[in-house]
């Protein structure tokens, strides 16, 4: 049994975080925490998030030095923000944890990186070079025995993941930048009181044009140049990518789909359409990624579908997880 | 041409009512405004509101003395909250313009009312004796020369529109109370950022039962006790209340279609049904209340819908205002 | 293991109920089938349902004759029509399978109640004799060794798990007619094309007010009359039913609270509410029933919800099999 | 007084159009009709609209010849698919109305257009010619006098007034097609009963990928080919399209601004975005096409909103109508 503690446990991540590990047999949640300022220090996690009541009613603990939760801790999440994240990352990892980090603050091994787009300088290159990116079809042997997993922000996971087979199978012709038009449920912007989320308020609309902080981590990842255009959709959950490609000419329609399965044939979480594309609702509330594609002469259409709070956070972290420690790869996720 | 100002113009109501009057053939916005502290002062609203984007640009002023906006004002529509509307509604008065008040401020003429159930103590009685309660249909008359109207809430205006027909007509047993179940959508919360109204936390829920502030306004106007249990629901706007009440021995059917014909055969703004009920989306949008029922027995089910931003706020207002000056009850209503 | 026929697989229940039975360790789907007349004959049940992808690829077989499906059944779920249901059950019980039926068929002892709420004259009144109704934390005993179990409706459901701890406790004044206010998710309609159903015209409406069928159900097995007004919603799935009676002379809230706990305190799949009531969201996916209520003076508000897909049908058809063979109530719900 | 046939007043658009000419001061409804097979003959329009109750109670008529609807009409509607605007639209302008068609059948002066995407042989090629395209912001000097006016589609009317004036002035390098990634609201399929509309089954989805009819309608008008891929959003209604265009090297934002503001200066249904792009709920129930954009090097994100059901359709066949008879453009639609 791994001792677990789960940091911002609040959140709708968090939350869902705690579902899974709860549910693991592998796994025993030893404390979930939040911030010492935070209104919610005290309350059972299933006072906020309802649908835990009877399930999961452990309270959300006060947290201002993390020593009074490691005692015997073998794993940490981090559901915080970058920069919380990145103070208490080194802390964990000092006491000996393996840390899985959701946040933004390990994804990029570049210090430029953070000054440019998280707008701070960061102060641990050395975690930065350590760390391992948490795409877990992609990088299965290196988290087998890493330490400080980041797992890969919700927008990213679908995008390289639609992308990444083509480009290694040299497909695209990347002259042309893929454009990837991305709607997301209003639980990517966290839970909290704001205007801009508030029912009302809500409806399909781009933000973040050409500057949200995805961006650059999908452009570093994938190494090469994208057009990508967020958008907040009026439902809680899920994300639907729409991604415009240009092929290498003579590129056929089988070239594609081998692509797809050479890559994904032996990845649970990830769900392959041999006709037709996704539509949001087949993966909301599940831990898949679902990937299906049009083409018409040289023009490629890749639709991805996740669950933003699943494969684009939570059960990808627990994917992650249960690499590392050598578990099924979907064990309490499917 | 009526010279009006709009105080209290950032909220969803304020937006609808400045949308009325910016059409009204006889009057003429002097000015919109919010309080001096509002983070909103200065912007136009139709930043705040942008599908008033080339329809009404006007700025939101910030206003700390109303003596700077009442010069040559004859009408003041108050969109604001009911302790601003207590402390204002005199100074413009004072100032000759004829006030409509959609807060609770005036509503009821006791002033025990707000000490139990808003929790100050009234400062100005004689204008609770003389402010006329702007239930359109019922108080036309006393309209017509009121200085200071006090504009039913949502919830009250569709209920007192189902019952007082019943009641004025003697159908009902009333020694069993009418249950009065009513759903709302998220704006009648107001334009604000909470967690409570953010779009991933609202569901259908039950809230304020047994202590929600209409309850009593609408039992003082109906002169008879009844259970009122509101509802949030997951839609932007509208209220559709189902009322369950118990008839008097012997009363039949068609005399309630009568009483509810006699009441309403000359009012444009109720609309009642000759066979089944109203649906939420009938009424959204739009000005009307509609009114449709059901009985079996002794027992009787009454569906009232309205939009609670229209008939339950902003057209209700403008109905009153139009009765007020002599103009066609629905101008620019419909 | 138990060998088991989901019989009706296309619609949203029976997509629930094989997703159960997919997870449960005990059993083991034999077939999924379908009329032989439906258009779904043949394809996969994640055709339809494509949240089952790569979790359950299985063909929605075409039935016409059922002794093709019963070699080494042991349990069979009819998630289908009652007049369906109502010609099939016998046929398996012959077979030696034990049925569990989530239609209206047999859920009431009394031949003249299908005439004139279902139409039809019931053909099989031994087996009415015969069959339990699967309310689960009410019969638990006669559930160990029935063969004919009679899953009751979705809005019966809550209505009963809510009300028949009160009555059993005597607090209530049952001469005044319990009021039950319903609004269900549009699932509760199932899966078929009809304009009523389709997304531009669903709103908040009541509908069948006083000739619901569930309300027959309810007062049949409840022993009391009640007004019943069933509403649809504009969501997916759900029921929140707010429910208003009128207690006893002197009945206090902690005997309120202790008649459910006596009833509850060890059914886990009842969730009560210490204070407050439940919203819609708390339980949308989740096989459990939330109760809380609210109490002034004589009056009594109690508020319901459950998934209507789940405790309104599969969930609760589960829990009554893993009662019936001696299964821990919650496997493979939870 | 025009006098005006509405054909196929039954569906969304047709109760649009209808609202808009009964409000309209110049107009006059002489019938709302439909197929005479259709089962919505003879009732009230009210009835499948109910928002119209009490304004507009007309009863839709069977029409099976059209001599029995012409007499003393000046103007036709029609709203129906265009196999049937193919056969009605000469019969109505032998009887000599002026006739606004607002189904594809006489969008694109090409007979071959119509065997390779509609599948069919256009019988009046004559009137192919004749034809005058409703995209009102560019052709109201032909809109004068034609007497065939073919409103374009829903989707080719946001992507066209986003493109022309970029095209026109020369900024876009066209060699890099624009791709174009819209959503529309569910009310894009019609009022009709379909397994794929129904409440539960729709979710963000994109559909008819590379084979949507509006693909080619919108690259014949703009006279260049483009990446079109429509999706289904879980709204009622709206379009939203985020269109990625490669800039011409050294084209800077200032004549990108100066681009619009030429075109739609003087133009009052578009509305130009100084900052920031425009919302979904911006424009639902108004008839505005709200226009907005980003550029960053040579990459340009325009984004276009609008009513599908109003600027997509009912308000811009009414915009063609004012400008065809002198009218003030927005008369009754602002």
């Amino acid at each position: 049994m791994l001792n677990t503690l789960i940091v911002g446990a609040s959140g709708y991540a968090g939350a869902e975080l705690a579902t899974y590990v709860n549910r693991h047999p592998h796994m025993n949640i030893t404390a979930l925490t939040v911030s010492a300022q935070s209104n919610d220090a005290g309350k059972l996690i299933s006072s906020l998030h309802p649908q835990l009541k009877g399930v999961l009613d452990l309270p959300l603990q006060p947290m201002s030095n993390i020593r009074e939760f490691t005692d015997g801790v073998d794993v940490v999440f981090l559901a915080t923000a970058h920069e919380v994240s990145h103070d208490l990352a080194p802390q964990f990892l000092d006491a000996g944890c393996v840390v899985f980090d959701l946040s933004g603050a390990f994804r990029v091994n570049d210090a430029a990186f953070y000054e440019k787009f998280y707008g701070f300088t960061h102060q641990h290159p050395h975690l930065l070079e350590q760390a391992v990116y948490g795409l877990a079809e992609w990088n299965r042997d290196a988290l087998k025995d890493a330490t400080l997993i980041a797992v890969p922000g919700c927008y990213p996971t679908a995008a390289q993941l639609s992308l990444k087979p083509l480009i290694d199978a040299d497909l695209l012709d990347l002259k042309q930048w893929p454009v990837i038009n991305a709607t997301s449920g209003v639980s990517g912007a966290g839970r909290k009181a704001a205007i801009s989320n508030s029912f009302c308020e809500v409806s399909l609309q781009p933000y973040g044009i050409f500057n949200h902080r995805h961006h650059p981590e999908i452009v570093t990842h994938l190494g090469t140049p994208v057009i990508f255009t967020p958008h907040l959709g009026s439902f809680p959950r899920g994300i639907l990518e729409t991604i415009t490609c240009r092929l290498k000419p003579g590129v056929s329609e089988p070239q594609i789909a081998a692509a797809f399965n050479d890559a994904y044939a032996d990845k649970p979480l990830v769900r392959l359409y041999d006709k037709g594309v996704p539509a949001l609702k087949n993966v909301v509330g599940l831990p898949f990624c679902d990937i299906g594609f049009a083409v018409q002469g040289e023009h490629l259409i890749v639709v991805a579908t996740e669950d933003n709070l699943l494969k684009g956070a939570a059960a990808q972290a627990v994917q992650c997880m249960n690499i590392r420690f050598g578990f099924a790869e979907t064990q309490s996720l499917i």
